[in-house]
């Protein structure tokens, strides 16, 4: 038998990859504790994916409102509370980080509060509010995640200059709002103080919004949030905020001049940076590269017995690459055979509204990368469903081989297009072909016909255009 | 040249199976006219599919702003204006069915409107309101769909008595309103009704509401149905409806008891028959079973060069499965070799709230073709994004065949439902097993990630249950 402290797995971190690593392989056999630092459940579930979600959901609900009269309704004084959305927002995240403590007794996962140190291969030493204690196990998987990036100056300060954390309980509604980066996170947080009223204006360096996207979603993006009334500058970049009392200064560089600006507020999110530190990475021998966690495709960094997960191992940094980077140590620990993630069928999905979802390769990609491509588009005022539900702003682009039909990539803007983009991901997973796709039934009225429009139309079939 | 009433296809009926058809023949070189008796679009667009959404979408904002306080949101005075519920619904489609005629004409297809009759192969004679037309063609497909279903004593009278094209364009709002049938079509419209307050009763002849469903949706369904407050009575049949002055008394027989009710509205919604009537069947030697074309699995009938698609045609009755059989045909005609639409790869879509979607067999029809089945489930309730936007009632559930991991079938009830299913679809489309959906990367946080669960929940494998 075991010494109370010896294990077969140690997880170090218990947000998406860590947890369901751990559960994954305690469902294995595997003797199994997770060691997490601040709360259950990491970043994604309580200060990322869900609890912004819950607030998106609010500032969506609270738009529906204001455009009643489109859909033969009336109300008055439509109004919002902010801190029943903060509320409501806080409770969910609660209810969820309760659930995964509930998961992880459910399958007999270890769970302990505090501060982990590999000490040694096979060695963690954690301290806990109760003292220090030593874990040992042949395998050791390392899920910190990661963290906002600060760059200096721009730091997040809980007042004037918010990370993600104040953004999601804000001290007060901002009046005119800065938001410096146009990738996921600045965007929904954009979005969701612009609907509720806010006068926005977001800054991205590089030369169009939510700069990951392919071109033609960034373009219509930008397009539909500046209908919205959010003010977007690209290629421009906040080079020195000035805080002052209730108010910030803020040096904008754009085509080489420098001008000021004052807002009441900004939120930071100008990327992330992977929680690497006092994990007594170096002198064990782990491999750190901007910190990041290097590690091969089976998620083994340089050390045996260690593996890196998720956001600490590096881009993309999405929570389903994380758990299922997890779930593939485990089996891999349990002596199974799994298959690596592959980067270019994990789907990227941004919450603001329109929606944006892709997957694979963009049009500029794939033609980087050598294929002769065919791509198809099709645009949500085409689609019936889209025109019933009072959602016609969006498109849906597929890139393919043109020499052996494969789905290379697609991208999506619009109503629900973060539930649509499964179906190609599964199409991606069962490497379909354009004539599979064509032959797939989409069911009518649905969103999802434009998915097969597109297909049809790179081919030149298109029915609905 | 070809005679100007010469053409190598002609479509009779300009439904989503009719102008499909035409319109894949066109882009495919084939001279082609689609003669339509009533409106370009047929049913779906124009008393169907469509209309019907765009109303549900109403009751669905309706319903999301009396929940405003859940999302940190007031309100006073929440309201509907019927009148403007119709007009937006009839005015969406009025510009599909002007976008039919658009695509018909940018495709180069003839569009003739009036009443076809097959007068020898190759003859049609047209009725129309300028006097008679004969055309000619080697190949013509019927697409001439199906109408509702009128039992004797409970026909539709446009007052007491709804049958779908009255509950879309209301007299009156119903107080006390009796649904005959919970097919997709009764549950759609009360689901509608009680959602805008009308105090609403379902009767079902069958031992469930949605007989077709899987039964522990079918069962899930009515709970939801009946926790919204309507009256939900099964194994139930109405004999007679007394049509009096502004009311309906129904009697209604359960357990072999007649009790009577009344009621100041009914809607009838008993099933359909197809569109057989008037078009020359009989004579051309066309065979006819209980009010739909014979045909094999191209769609062909009994005789040669006459094809009949969709509805009309038999089950399932759903546009999408008219709108590929017709393009099915089309690249038949044109000389091509196309695959035969597979019946239990079509996906069926109500949009009740909660929505319902399932595509293959349900558990008990898998269990009598003779399956050895696992089945997996997973419950809205476990789903992060299904909390966050509010939605937490629902399931998914997959059978799948235990010797060879085919997906057998997928059933599944709630929040954007209708849309989650085409992943599936393409799944069965790729002839995907357990394991590829098992690795497949379904985006965090969406409900989508319930599609994942549900798999390895049939293996015993799920996380977040």
């Amino acid at each position: 038998m075991m010494a109370d402290n010896a294990y077969d797995v140690i997880v170090i971190g218990a947000g998406p990859g860590g947890y369901v690593a751990a559960i994954r392989a305690a469902q294995l056999g595997l003797k199994t504790i997770v060691v997490e630092r601040e709360h259950m459940g990491g970043i994604c579930l309580n200060w990322g994916c869900i609890p912004t979600k819950a607030m998106l959901r609010s500032s969506e609900v609270y738009h529906l409102m204001q455009r009643a009269k489109e859909f033969g309704l009336s109300a008055q004084g439509i109004d919002y509370d902010l801190d029943a959305v903060v509320a409501r927002s806080r409770a969910i995240a609660k209810q969820l980080n309760g659930g995964v403590s509930h998961l992880l007794k459910k399958n007999k996962v270890t769970a302990l509060m505090g501060a982990a140190t590999i000490t040694a291969p096979g060695q963690v030493l954690v301290k806990t509010a109760k003292g220090d204690e030593t874990l040992s196990a042949e395998h050791i998987i390392i899920a910190t995640g990661a963290r906002a990036r600060e760059l200096p100056g721009l730091e997040g300060d809980g007042d004037l200059v918010w990370t993600y954390k104040t953004a999601l309980t804000p001290p007060r509604m901002p009046k005119k709002l800065l938001v410096i980066g146009s990738g996921a996170i600045g965007i929904e947080f954009a979005n969701f103080y612009n609907t509720l009223g806010v006068d926005t204006t977001v800054v991205e360096v590089m030369d169009r919004v939510m700069p990951v996207e392919d071109a033609e979603i960034s373009a219509f993006a930008q397009k539909a949030f500046e209908k919205q009334g959010m003010k977007v500058r690209t290629k421009t970049m906040v080079k020195q905020l000035d805080r002052g009392q209730g108010s910030v200064t803020a040096h904008i560089e754009q085509n080489g001049k420098v001008t000021t600006e004052v807002f009441d507020t900004v939120i930071s999110a100008v990327g992330i940076v992977g929680n690497v530190e006092n994990l007594g990475l170096e002198a064990l021998g782990v491999e750190v590269d901007r910190t990041h966690i290097t590690t091969d495709a089976y998620c083994r960094t340089a050390v045996a017995g260690v593996y890196a997960i998720g956001d600490v191992a590096g881009a993309p940094w999405l929570a389903h690459k994380a758990s299922h980077e997890g779930v593939m140590v485990a089996e891999m620990i349990a002596g199974g055979t799994p298959h690596p993630v592959k980067p270019e069928s994990i789907a990227g999905c941004t919450y603001c509204t329109p929606q944006v979802a892709s997957v694979g390769h963009t049009e500029a990609q794939a033609k980087e990368a050598g294929y002769d491509v065919r791509v198809g588009r099709f645009p949500f005022i085409g689609n019936g469903k889209a025109i019933a539900l009072g959602e016609a702003e969006g498109m849906v682009k597929t890139v393919f081989d043109a020499k052996t039909g494969e789905l290379l990539g697609a991208h999506m803007i619009g109503a629900e297009v973060t539930e649509l983009i499964q179906g190609y991901v599964v199409g991606r997973q069962l490497e379909t072909t354009e004539e599979d796709l064509m032959q797939t039934v989409f069911p009518h009225p649905t969103l999802s016909e434009m998915m097969h429009e597109s297909v049809l139309d790179a081919w030149d079939r298109a029915i609905h255009i």
